[in-house]
């Protein structure tokens, strides 16, 4: 059995940006160290950082004081308010994509337009993006949610750094048919669209694709569905104990992939673990 | 032989306002009164407007005094200068969305966006617009000319008034894949829109189809492209010395529409004509 990697696997620059920040953080600050929520999605990442000191919560009202690290896909101000005000230390790993994206929503909130987040609202990324905006920014899935919501004349849209190109250009195409004007800033992010195309590429060079990556990571669930669309089989795993010796069988050549939050060292360790299998 | 009117046929508001704006220019000013290129479209009302002594001219390189009426599709300020300064008066017919389309392209130009403009670039509002802007702003015929430019980061669009709404979605929908941030005013006015949509709906339910109006008319000529498009039989003719008694035989219903610069008296008479030919 062949096993290959694909291109553009491993962390992105915004999770490789945070764990650097993160790991600086448990150097020059004292313990408690808290994220709300994880601060990349990827289990044994988050198993590694909580050896350090790092602790993820749900929320604020757990815990009293100490440092917190704003993870990658950001926090609603009204959170970083409440922490701050509780005397916490803030350490911002927002990643520079993401803050991005915040800003340009808050832009155009600023300058009275409607505002619309392309995106998924149960992502801590668009809430913290609707959170910058306030009540009046309205998230959408695709193009067609936009027909049930009241759009004003003048418009702006920004998207989760994660969504695909073509999701975002229906949107904002569907939006001038509506609006009279449209302001759009295309705040996705150039390593999804990289990952997905490397990993479509070798997908259709093998038999069989492992993605690997947290089952809470959106952008890696979308991964392994983008694989499963072109109809080549495809397993979503977290790690080694979930592989199959049975899925292999007639297999010749195996793909393996990772989303952002995935490390190469995982990567890695999965291919040898395949290399084992396949001898 | 049935015949049937459009709803929506006839003058459009920028039409008929243009000619009150004649007809009074001519109450209160001294002749000679001109217009650069035909006041509108319509070859039988300039006809009609040259008598009462409104002469349309190429340029002002032929004249050299009395009145300018700026027509519906407006003129670019460098040619409406010239006229100052050579001692014209100038009375303003520009049509109302179109100075919009003017006015959007102009902000977008102030405000440091690439300006793009949809349409067609021989059409005399889209030169208007053009020079409103000044030498950097690009005329594209529709999506796929995108793919042929330099597109900037920032980048705005406006419409030629009587494009269609899914010619501007479809290329603001390709700027979104390329530009960080795109602007786009929708320009186009909804009287076209209506007219294409009635024109059709009567096309639909007839044999044979009339498109009366001015050959140079680009919202005409597209009007019988359009129905050409459905596969219904369609004639496009400026009077009724073009009719022609075979393309009747065997037609049991027949319709008739007009551009925005089609007089609503001369597909009234056009109706009497075919009820003419009909008995």
């Amino acid at each position: 059995m062949e096993i290959f990697i694909a291109e553009e696997s491993g962390f992105c620059f915004g999770v490789e940006r945070a764990l650097k920040i993160a790991h600086d953080t448990v150097k020059k600050e004292k313990l408690p160290i808290y994220t709300i929520g994880p601060l990349i999605h990827n289990p044994q990442v988050v198993k590694e950082l909580r050896k350090e000191g790092i602790i993820p919560v749900d929320d604020l009202d757990s815990i009293e004081e100490g440092t917190l690290i704003v993870r990658s896909h950001g926090l609603p101000p009204s959170v970083i308010e409440k922490a701050k005000s509780k005397g916490f230390k803030i350490i911002d790993a927002t990643c520079p994509f993401v803050k991005q994206a915040q800003e340009k929503a808050e832009l155009l909130s600023k300058e009275g337009y409607q505002v619309l987040v392309l995106g998924d609202r149960e992502h801590p990324e668009v809430k913290g993006i609707l959170g910058v905006v306030g009540g009046s920014a309205v998230c959408i899935n695709n193009h067609t949610n936009i027909k049930t919501i009241s759009i004003s004349d003048r418009v702006g849209i920004v998207a989760q750094t994660t969504q695909s190109t073509e999701k975002f250009s229906k949107a904002v195409s569907e939006l001038t048919k509506i609006a009279k004007e449209v302001r759009a800033f295309n705040t996705i992010c150039t390593s999804t669209r990289l990952r997905q195309e490397a990993s479509l590429t070798l997908a259709r060079n093998v038999d069989f694709m492992i993605v690997v990556g947290g089952k809470n990571s959106a952008n890696t669930t979308r991964l392994a569905a983008l694989i499963s669309r072109e109809n080549i089989p495809v397993k979503h795993i977290e790690g080694m104990n979930e592989l199959k010796r049975n899925w292999f069988s007639g297999i010749k050549r195996v793909g393996i992939t990772g989303g952002a939050s995935t490390p190469k060292w995982l990567i890695n360790k999965m291919k040898k673990k395949l290399e084992e299998i396949s001898l």
